[in-house]
This record gives structure tokens, sequence and C-alpha cells, in this order.
């Protein structure tokens, strides 16, 4: 069995944004040389998610507004998480909508993908360095 | 490590419906003749979930009603995603609840579940051809 | 390729609770032996979750009522899965929110966790023996 592991570094520039890294997802799996298995992909902050869904600008600002009403960041102290000197509770409650992860099958050396499936890094308490981890395991 | 991989394919009739797929993932495993590993199953179209929970026909209908809640389908006007000529935005909403996947334990040739865990197929947007990707790895 | 499982048990002294079972999660792995590979970590009942999140008891607070608001438990008349003679509805609604399973990178015998990253166990209809199953697979 292989595995490769490599960490992708993103720091956004505003408080939540979504940033589409397929092409760097891809580019771990060439780089891997792995055929067959599987592609963990997921948030190592847990203010932020990996999600696949679909790359159009107005189905992303749909996500943002949804989040926004069932979790809304204001008033920040609303959530006893913030009361600690954050004012980032929101974000924990939309990175469990989200998801923190994502595994995808790989075969023949590809994301094992349907026609829409593209993979999503989910901010929502930015503006600083952040991970995602991507680790394949496989033949 | 072996790896066995199959789509399954769905056509349902409602625009919204559950299925529980699990018979067909069993089927999976033992084709592929792995013992000990993980089956990933997950539904290769943005506007679907994989997800597991009851076969109770009560709860599927409460989990519809839950969703149509928190992302209704109407007004369509409401999502951008629907200025694209689609109706789905609320699909795509709703699949980010029930979730795209589900990673189960191989033990011994069977999927190693608890004693009311079912996987089913949530469609959000159906009425058309879909897949669903069975992907085992293991030995 | 390497397999490791074990079934962690655990009875909740309320109907909804939180525990933060990182620690047994990282005795699996040092018992497993394994250096390299993935951890799969999920609750066996449909009325409990496996989450990552922080370990802070402010969030955890914030996580109980933002999900009692998104999935009441009561009127339980609200739910049909209620007709059955059960009360736990809101139980599995609430445990697609938060999600049945992680899946965590094994690296150099670690999990390959971010600084804040812990593995919860959601109660959301306790009071009584649940298991959950840790299974690990890699080289």
């Amino acid at each position: 069995m292989k595995a490769f592991k490599k960490y992708l570094y993103v720091t956004t520039r505003n408080r939540r944004e979504y940033m589409n890294i397929t092409p760097e997802v891809e580019k771990c799996l060439r780089d891997s040389g792995i055929k067959e298995g599987l592609c963990l992909v997921n948030a190592m902050h847990i203010t932020a998610s990996v999600f696949i869904n679909d790359n159009e600008k107005g189905l992303i600002n749909d996500f943002d507004d949804w989040l926004e009403k069932l979790a809304p960041h204001e008033p920040t102290s609303h959530y006893r998480h913030n009361r600690t000197g954050e004012d980032n509770g929101d974000a924990h409650l939309k990175r469990q909508v989200m998801g923190r992860e994502v595994v995808v099958a790989v075969s023949e050396g590809m994301l094992d993908f349907g026609p829409w499936e593209q993979i999503f890094y989910g901010e929502f308490d930015g503006r600083r360095e952040k991970r995602i981890m991507v680790k394949i395991i496989g033949s």
C-alpha cells in the first residue's frame, strides 16, 4: 500500500470565501502515483469546510446566504463560544452544515467524479493562514 | 491491496425520493471479495445524497418535510443559481444537509453496521438517470 | 495492508450529550500499529453523531441550542416517526446535521490533525448503551 500526504495552504482576503481546489487535489494525485484507492481531503481548521458541489457562482452565493440564515454571524453575543474572546461562533456551526471532509474514489489514476463534482474549500473565519489535508492511500 | 468499483444507476419517478440501496452495496461487497477494508458510497451528482439512517417510512417523510423547510424548492426565484435556467437551487442545499457520501467499515467480508444502519440514496432533483459510486478498498 | 477494528461503548446520563473521544481513538491507533493510512470513526446508531470540532464548553452548548432550534425535540407529535412509539424523531435529524462519521488521515503513527481538531461523539437519544466504530486501515 502506498500513502501520500500534502498540506495545501490558503489565506483568504475575506472572512467567508469559497475556493475551488480541484486542480490542486488533482496535482496531488498525479504526484502520488496512486492509481487505485481513496483520497481524503479535509479542512484542518474547525471554522472551515471541504465539500463537493457545483462550480457555479450564483450557487456559491446561495450557499453563503443560506448559511448566514442558518447560523448568523451577528449578533456575536448570541454565541457562548464568543465569550472566550472569539467572534467566530457562527463559523463553527456553518462548518458542520457543509462538512469537514470529502472522500473521493481514485480509479485508473483519476478522481472518479461525476460530471459536475468539484472540490471546494469553504472558509468561514478567514484572513489568516489555514491548512487543508490531502491524504491518498492505495496502490 | 484490492480495489473494486461499481456504478449503480437510478432514475426516480419523483423530483425527491429516498431509496434504500443497502442490498445493492452488499452485493458489490460480495462481488469484490474484500474481507477487510473501507467501502465508500457517494452520489456522483451534486443534487443528491448518500446517507445512513433508519429504514422507517415516517422518518423518511420527516426528513423530506424538514429539508423542504430548511431549503424550500419554491419560490425558485429565491435562488441565484436558478438564474442559469435551472430550478434545482434547493436541491444543491438539501444535499449538503444530508451529505454526499458514507464510508463504511468492512470486517470479515460484511458491512460492519450497527443494528439499524441502512444506506439511502436521497434524490432532490430526479426524473433523470443518475449514478452512485461504490468503491471498496482493502484485502 | 493491515486492518484494525474496535468498538467503543458509551452510555450517557442525559438524552443529549457530547463527549470528547479523541484519547480513545488515539489509543486504538497505537494498538493497531498502523503508521500510514485512514482512520474511520462512526456512530453505529442512527440517533448519534461523530464529528470533529473544538473542545470548548461554550461552543458545545451553542451546538446543542442550535440543533434544538433546527430540529426541536418537542412537540414529539411533530414527527411522523414518533407514531411508531418512539420519541426520538428529532435525534435522527440532528444526527444528519452533525454527521455520522469522520475519516482522519494517519501519518507517522499519529492522527494527522490541525491544532484544534478533536473527535466528539454527539448523543441525541442517550441513556442506553451505544457503540462507536473505530476502523483503521493502512500499513
